[in-house]
């Protein structure tokens, strides 16, 4: 830390993203990337003619995008906001909305507690219940900036959109931000409520189920005016965020919906087998909507499996703060790296080198 | 504005960027993008391997360029920091550095007051001469953050680095920010003051001078520990702010620096040429160290000048701003483009339809 640095942020932790270690070939199941590529119009998209049109700048309004993505869930422009993946998004929505307080589940996506602590918002963390599942009351009336994912990370649980909608009209002065990043793999939508109360805001991302996590592209929908704050946000920040390319390798992944709802039944399916498999093998497996699992074994502490896993090359994600400390969060591959994964476990369980 | 934006930002003013108009094809000279292609190895770099592997995210250290950059400008890695776009750097410092307040010049680039107001950052600003001239001692002993554009924009005008040095040196419980992102065209850069000054930060581009517009990617120099700020900052706000694709490509530019050389070279001696006929033509042109021109006539007020133009297939920068409303600011193009820029030019003066 320089002299230098506004006192305000000397407390401050970072986030801490996912390993990327370049020592070796990893199978990566820590970061909830997809495994399988872009669809090949998107793919091939990316022409030279493109590259070279990097020269200009990208369309800060993101127009042509926000109209397809508009078509495809069915609301209006106006109602979609784009910004550089949704970690762009949620910061502007703690600075936007903010200012009477944050309230999320303590085990949760870990960034939300850096947004509250960049911008001075206080935060509220309501503790899960200890199957790790989400009691909606604790969120109704709080009348503060609310902010639950759906499908949760780590843990890939899910509440029904009839308890969201309990949380988003009791609290009405209030934003209720609903993280749908990984909806896509079985999640339920709360999408059909947005014309219903204009204090709902819901954030999604290229990055997991539109195999897109290196071109940077998140989007958010919610009432006109929620999105014109983000928009005034963004254009006062960094108007120009998303890369020219990633703007029309956006448009391709909308017109080809078809793959990506194939690869979101691949992913789930592989999911299902996986979890079934590490229950086989004694794990507690929580129930996920999302392209991950989080699993716990009492033969071995969770930071132990990590590092033996790492070992042999498979990196999974592992957390350590008090309550999920044994547990481990397992990003699906395809389904040989899941074989592959899985004798590995075996193996280090079983005392194999 | 929605009811649940904080009233700290009721009153904030976005940055308006250039327009890009899609109703037509344009001469487009307003945004000051290059009218060269990057690199061919840099497009040749955009494989659909590459491609494929945009479902994994960029590398958030941003390693691999910052090595390359650094070996490039003969400084250390850990003085190098990497963003979306010299934008996204100019925010984390006013965040970072602004709690003394910000001092900057009357006419430079618009965007610094934004983020003065964004952050709740006290604002001076202090006017250029009559000639659009900067005086250096303005901004010594300041104690505030000292922001200067070296090149200035829109005027392209240039201080010496003696001059930079002075202020540097007696504003040292503050940092000063030397924005070089059109240093490139002419420009002396400050970076060799960059070990004795702990204070000084230099932010650059690869919008400009590297063509790289649409891929969003600025750097910065400093020393170690306001580098480390920034990163905490960035570590705190979108840690994969920069797309996958985009690093790789940043790392073929700073390997083609013959290339980009050359393009500069091209765009000065079209810029010395163009303000050569616009001064035949009675104009008054800034003396320009970057790749624009700053100019006006007494025949034509500046805002009539730039319709006329729009509507004959030529886009330049108008700002409506009081001192400099009778200029126009003009993105050098191709000799051709700038050959049918002063026919357009000549055709309005004369009286032409």
């Amino acid at each position: 830390m320089s002299v230098f640095l506004n006192p305000k942020y000397a407390a401050l932790e970072a986030y801490a993203p996912g390993e990327q270690p370049r020592d070796q070939q990893y199978i990566k199941l820590n970061t909830n990337e997809s495994p399988y590529p872009p669809a090949p119009d998107v793919v091939a998209a990316m022409t030279s003619q493109e590259a070279a049109l990097l020269r200009l700048y990208p369309d800060p309004t993101g127009k042509a995008l926000k109209e397809k993505l508009a078509a495809l869930y069915d609301v209006k422009p106006e109602n979609v906001f784009l910004a550089n993946g949704s970690d762009d998004i949620l910061n502007f929505a703690f600075m936007a909305f903010g200012q009477n307080g944050a309230v999320f589940p303590d085990i949760s996506y870990g960034f939300y507690q850096v947004y509250a602590q960049l911008h001075q918002v206080e935060d509220e963390k309501i503790p899960l219940k200890a199957d790790f599942s989400l009691d909606y009351r604790d969120y109704c009336g709080k009348n503060k900036l609310v902010v639950i994912a759906n499908p949760n990370a780590p843990t890939g649980m899910t509440i029904p959109v009839s308890q969201i909608e309990q949380i988003v009209a009791s609290n009405a002065e209030n934003v209720v931000l609903i993280d749908e990043a990984y909806v896509d793999f079985g999640g339920e939508t709360c999408l059909p409520l947005l014309g219903k109360y204009p204090n709902l805001l819901v954030t999604r991302t290229f990055s997991k189920s539109r195999c897109l996590a290196g071109g940077r592209l998140g989007y958010a929908f919610g009432a006109p005016e929620l999105i014109a704050d983000l928009e005034k946000l963004k254009f006062s920040t960094n108007p120009y965020c998303i890369n020219r390319l990633t703007l029309l390798l956006g448009e391709k992944t909308v017109e080809n919906e078809s793959y990506y709802q194939e690869t979101c039944r691949k992913i789930q399916r592989t999911r299902d087998w996986t979890a079934e498999e590490l229950q086989k093998l004694g794990f507690t497996v929580l129930p996920s909507a999302a392209n991950f699992l989080f699993a716990a074994t009492k033969k071995m502490d969770g930071e132990t499996l990590y590092g033996e896993l790492k070992r042999r090359g498979v990196l999974v994600r592992h957390f350590s703060q008090g309550r999920i400390c044994n547990f481990n969060r397992i990003t699906i591959g395809t389904q040989a790296q899941m074989e592959t994964f899985l004798r590995r476990v075996s193996d280090i369980l079983g005392g194999q080198p």
